[in-house]
């Protein structure tokens, strides 16, 4: 099992849907990544969190084994996030947003970290996510998300980290826009030359494509009747990618294919509560089973007519 | 092998799309099931032309062994349907609909056919479907298709048929119009309950999901990096699902999962040319290394940590 370092934010979120609210609970990119890649890998947490963040929530992650030497502590309040989600958990409105300890976030990898083998950059700003690749010495595997944002008002920075990292996660809509191009797999190709060796397309609902250099792979999302709450899905698939490779003797590309089934059943899990409620009482047998449920989605023996 | 009856229209469309246009070329749910279907089973086709339907049309039907003792020709105009496509083939605009001498289609099949084993019911009248459910006697597997149009305004009528089927064909929208329900996997629990054993939701490039007694089974889309022509996808799908169960030895989970791999197959040819220009050139070769294609994109071998 290999060391898996993840950059990103902790955060209080308030969440808003058609059936409950749910405020100030435990949010932010690397909240759901590490304690999704936990089931799997010895994660390594560098963020941020303000003078107000629930002691509880640190006990969380230790519980979950996630080191927390990277976890900075800063006088004032944790970054906050409110979101309201539409009837269908198709649209998402952003209510409020306030950077908070977050602002001013420089992001400092303990120095034993450094050599870590895996390494994930969150979505935070491409300059901060440049700065990282600097402090790292020569991990294996580098992933990283971005989002439109980045995209529209940072492109010529994103453009440097992409040149750096192996596997990009992100979802369709941005994948087209980063790209120029509506066709997912020409869009996937663009993107490749741009540095990434493997191209993660999320789907929501629809599950998840990967194109890399043996072509292209499609993992189902699992038909849930009870979506919850679907913060936080994108890096729970991620945690679950990228805390599998890590455990994996080899990148092979089983392993990756396997990957993307484990990414799919974190993130199926992470969406059945609010905040990381299910991945708080997930079990590692539950994992597994869902990895099963989720191999026989797509699995059949060939008839031979 | 078995026969399949396919009742259904028979139509000259004019498709435009941001690159090309093409009037007046060979359309209709009816035609592209059956050539679809014909590259498993002897397909025996129901439908009306007018006397301006082209003889070569009928000749590469014939070429492709379908039989047409009920494809009644009628004094008038054929079925008639322009539409025009957005660049990204996401929308579709109906520019001209006549439906000429299909307004008074009556089908009625051939006596010897009404033995058959297999019947699919492209997407017409319920009140028609509902007429051709009593000429048949026992069919093992009975298909249908259907539309907002029917779901709109023939509701009654349409679940009349819909008790009387084993398989119903609808894409995502259709199927959360026909159950009042935004969640896919509790609307096909609804429509089961209407009568269907087995509901396939088609998603266009997102797949298409099964839900039956046996649970769920996901089948992807063929990420193809140049779509030319939606129309006719859905029915192509139809027609390599229904076509390949004709000719399987039982109707059993194993078969009903490469089926729907099957349906992916023909649809995926389908949306490379206008009309039926691709699967007119279609060898059943290129069809057995797409299917083993498609098991490629989700296949994979469970890796021992």
């Amino acid at each position: 099992m290999s060391d898996l370092v993840v950059v990103g934010s902790v955060a209080y979120d308030s969440i808003a849907t058609a059936k409950a609210t749910r405020p100030r609970v435990l949010g932010g990119s690397a909240s759901h990544f590490s304690v999704a890649a936990s089931f799997f890998a010895r994660v390594k947490l560098v963020a941020v969190v303000g003078d107000d963040f629930d002691q509880a929530h640190l006990d969380f992650f230790k519980s979950r084994n996630i080191a927390l030497d990277g976890l900075e502590r800063k006088s004032g309040k944790t970054f906050f996030w409110s979101g309201r989600y539409s009837d269908d958990f198709v649209h998402r409105t952003s209510l409020d947003t306030q950077l908070n300890v977050f602002a001013d976030f420089s992001p400092k990898l303990p120095l034993p970290w450094c050599d870590s083998e895996f390494l994930f950059l969150g979505n935070i700003h491409p300059a901060l996510q440049l700065d990282v690749l600097g402090q790292v010495k020569r991990p294996r595997l580098i992933g990283m998300d971005t989002m439109n944002f980045w995209i529209e008002g940072e492109l010529p920075a994103l453009k440097k980290v992409l040149e750096r990292v192996d596997v990009l996660f992100i979802n369709d809509e941005e994948a087209r826009q980063l790209a120029g191009e509506h066709n997912l797999p020409r869009a996937a190709r663009g993107i490749r030359k741009m540095g990434p060796r493997s191209v993660v397309i999320k789907r929501g609902d629809s599950g998840a494509l990967l194109f890399h250099e043996g072509g292209v792979f499609a993992a189902p999302a699992y038909p849930l009747e009870e979506v919850v709450d679907p913060t936080g899905a994108g890096d729970s698939f991620a945690g679950g990618f990228m805390g599998y490779l890590a455990q994996a003797t080899e990148l092979s590309p089983q392993a990756v294919r396997a990957a993307m089934f484990y990414g799919s059943v974190l993130a199926s899990f992470c969406v059945e509560d609010f905040s990381l409620d299910r991945l708080r009482r997930l079990q590692q047998s539950e994992v597994e089973t869902r990895y099963h449920a989720f191999r026989e989605l797509t699995h059949f023996e060939d008839v031979i007519l």
